[in-house]
């Protein structure tokens, strides 16, 4: 088994739910509304077995739930739940920087377009809770109420 | 080897530098400041060879640029390039969502604040050319410049 982080931190945690060469693809195809085991593996080309772990853990993490829609015998479809769905901006990201980074401007292979009005997502904003956008440059990491020195007193 | 996907998606591309455990936290690290290999080493908790091929792959992918520091034979740091610096929403996304879905309210081990005024960043928003907020139920993917069947005139 791959080796689980326990740093506090929630990008290492998160990692050790997504932070692999398929899961992502998953969750894509369950934002294009893929729900079922045959499906996934035909449309990302993941293999089998690894599709049944991934969808596992996705299953214990929150990401995915699992519901059985056989009308005659067992049939499983898993569909993203609230968390899973949380994911989206983490997947736009990643769309953009893959599009602008690997491919580059005319040679994007897909798009993502806002649907009422046709024209393409361009940027992402970081907002703070009074709305305002902040700057990359002014970014910075601070020990949050559930940092390990905090929570023991040091 | 792991596989490398060819499928012309911009998040599986991504996913051939950016998908595995570990490559985020090295990139968490260059954005903190870090630039030496003893240094992610000791950081992140990485294996050497590991964290070895990794920074080649980043390096050859043009994520990180390589430079020899050594004033008495040579050292090299790693720092990145303005693509890797492109990847800031994409941690900014999985940090939120770690934050949120994997600690909850109260618990956030490590929080993302604007310096300049102290507030912590809150929700990411996606923005099309024009400045308009798109929903996140109104995204929809479309073929690019770029897709397979456009290029060959299909």
């Amino acid at each position: 088994m791959t080796q689980r982080h326990t740093e506090a931190c929630p990008i290492a945690h998160s990692l050790n739910i997504i932070g692999d060469r398929w899961t992502l693809l998953i969750v894509r195809e369950a934002f294009g509304g893929i729900s079922r085991f045959s499906d996934f593996h035909k449309r990302t080309g993941i293999a089998k077995n690894l599709l049944t772990d991934r969808l596992a853990l996705l299953v214990q993490e929150g990401v995915f739930e699992k519901s059985d829609i056989g009308e005659r015998g067992v049939r499983y479809a898993y569909h993203l739940t609230e968390s899973g769905r949380a994911l989206l901006p983490v997947m736009v990201a990643l769309h953009m920087w893959g599009n602008e980074n690997l491919f580059g401007d005319g040679e994007e292979p897909v798009l993502l377009v806002d649907r009422t009005t046709g024209e393409p997502i361009q940027s992402m904003a970081m907002l703070t809770s009074s709305g305002a956008s902040v700057l990359p440059e002014n970014i910075r990491r601070r020990p949050g109420p559930g940092a390990p020195a905090l929570k023991t007193g040091d």
